[in-house]
């Protein structure tokens, strides 16, 4: 690897103190835990700097030796990242928190967030010479990963809930991946996934499996920092179903702490989830060290359906450290949110970050945030992936007919 | 206005040798054709420059001196511009044309290119004291508008046809728009619009029946050049509806060379329609000056089915002046190619742009294009709006089931 381009220089276990070799193909650690990406910082301070970075392309590239792909020719690319940060006042006013901003992930390829995991993985995982890649998914993510892999000429094994958003499934089969549903939930498309035929030289690629995805999420947190002018909020509120936007963001601010490049305060985070899956929730409320399975989980936003995320120690770990807190809310009340921010904003959001909304709006009604509070929402996805969250009839009017008065 | 944000002058007619005063709202000429914005180009270039620019914020307003709004206060902003401009060379390959590139517009706030001219034309119609904007639409228009509208916190009317992609219902709902649907074209939306009861002062922001649309559409051409390092590509090729981005792009490069920052040579633009409403194409083989309009319009890409455009003249003229051309494309080549672009590139394209992927075969077939050219393709909207175009029916498998082999 040219380390002009990237910095990293190695891969730590996140709960034992194994390292592993970052030029080979990696899972995660013998002990069952996620592997984290490290690098050289001195390096990465000689090599760039806020100045240098804002001369760059506006891409999520622009902060390569932060990440671990190896050369500006093996990244992969449909032009994602640097998406906007929009002053949300009028709802932010409505919800009690005036400072409000929104980090809109509607605006990437595939029209979701995980279009960084996804750009970052596939490039890393075609780089070290991966066959192919193999994931469960709740739609979104196999959608990105699928989109990538086109792009890459990786063969692609998708396998999604058949309650996943329909459109998912077109995404990846337009895409060319190999694509199944299941009847049941992301963990059950994990288990299929376990026991299948082999397709020899295939990465498994689930979420926090392998260690990269999580180095494409963190650019949410280098964005943020930078858009605010290389500084943090007083909170950032995330939604949380495998958790890997609120850990990578953690992450990124974190080394743009070593780094200097930020002051020594991170930002108090938020993990919202919905009322029908809130694994993470439910442990932060019992001050638990580790995540239960939820039972029965079910809700609208289906992204937040993992009802054991592998990494749901890491964002209890985030919430601890940052002085944060975690909050669910239900159907009802994200349902209700995603209409009033459509209404106030022009901005039709995903469920997901919909929940954010009301959490907010929640945690502000309870004094954990004050009417002063500069708030980061994170919105994970467009609406568009969604026609069914705001249905619509309006009137038919015949062509020789007449429009009612206003 | 303040001079250092806009150098807007005034209006000119594109037909007839009328000036319009900018600075009150203005809808068509007297003589019935489109007023176009003008600038003082001398304040321009002692405002602003390449490097300038570079420096700004990657969006479209990052051009403001060359566009209408009068302050960065007044601009509407959901993030809108510098979509990437993505080397497309396997699908290029495919076609014969491996130096292709796609200027990706569903990377925009609302999923297409309609966002551009909704936020320069909410933001002037805003600025200049309209009560509200009615429209007829095909669907995206009016869904880009409805946000913009809602985050300036302007009424906004619309009617689209009952055929338009159904998703453009609820867009226009749910930001609070007072929405029609008419059993008929986007002419018959026009013609209930016209008959309306009144709504005092709102704007008829029709597409070129006011000047402000295509100010924000010639974005488009200027980042083209800017991402391209301040130079122009053989070719462009563009779908067209109501013309708009067409004109704009070739609109915003007159205005480059103009100003010394591009060459004297413009690219040849393509015209690209659906078979089934191609007005303009007809024209332009007939050699004719003005658009006779097409009878029982009916085609998959739902944005192209303007029997009548308004500025099909300029789009002729256009054509004329760059040496270009214009091709009609069928449904069925044009949902062939979107299921190509997908399937070898990630991107799933909407109709209206997969038509120039077939319009590009073809002509790279005849010979109008050479295997070197470098050509430029507009993808105007992202595929996830339209659900239809691409279904997939993955196999089920029982959550106690097995994968079949590869």
């Amino acid at each position: 690897m040219a380390a002009t381009y990237s910095a990293l220089t190695h891969l730590e276990c996140s709960r034992c103190p194994a390292t592993c070799d970052a030029g080979q193909l990696q899972g995660i650690c013998t002990c069952g835990a996620p592997l984290l990406a490290r690098y050289d910082l001195a390096v990465t301070a000689a090599l760039c700097s806020p100045g240098r970075i804002a001369g760059r392309r506006p891409d999520l590239w622009r902060y390569h030796e932060l990440l671990p792909v190896g050369s500006a020719e093996t990244a992969v690319r449909l032009g994602e990242g640097m998406t906007p940060l929009l002053a949300i006042a009028r709802l932010g006013s409505e919800l009690g928190v005036p400072g409000l901003l929104m980090k809109d992930e509607g605006l990437l390829p595939t029209g979701t967030f995980k279009a960084r995991g996804a750009a970052v993985g596939v490039s890393r995982a075609a780089e070290l010479g991966a066959a192919g890649v193999a994931m469960p998914t709740n739609g979104n993510a196999g959608a990105a990963w699928a989109a990538y892999c086109a792009r890459a000429g990786l063969p692609c094994l998708v396998v999604m809930p058949a309650g996943a958003p329909e459109i998912a499934r077109s995404e990846c089969t337009a895409a060319g991946a190999e694509t199944y549903l299941v009847d049941g939930l992301i963990g059950d498309a994990a288990r299929l996934l376990a026991d299948a035929p082999a397709r020899p030289g295939y990465q498994d690629v689930s979420t926090l499996k392998e260690p990269y995805r999580l180095e494409g999420k963190k650019t949410i947190g280098l964005e943020i920092a930078e858009q605010l002018g290389w500084r943090v909020p007083d909170v950032i509120v995330c939604p949380v179903g495998g958790g890997v936007a609120l850990i990578g963001i953690v992450k990124a601010l974190s080394e743009l702490r070593e780094l200097g490049w930020i002051g020594p305060e991170l930002p108090r985070l938020v993990a919202v989830q919905a009322a029908g899956c809130a694994p993470v929730v439910r442990a932060f409320q019992q001050r638990a060290a580790e995540i239960e399975p939820w039972p029965d989980a079910r809700t609208v936003a289906f992204g937040l359906t993992v009802p054991a995320p592998l990494g749901g120690f890491l964002v209890l770990q985030a919430l601890a450290a940052t002085g944060g807190t975690a909050v669910s809310v239900t159907d009802a009340e994200l349902l209700a949110s995603q209409r009033q921010a459509a209404r106030a904003e022009g901005c039709w959001v995903c469920p997901e970050g919909a929940a954010c909304f009301a959490a907010i709006g929640r945690l502000r009604a309870e004094g954990w945030l004050a009417g002063t509070d500069e708030v980061v929402t994170v919105n994970t996805g467009t609406g568009l992936k969604y026609p069914q969250t705001l249905p619509a009839s309006p009137a038919l009017i015949p062509a020789g007919g007449r429009l009612p008065a206003p």
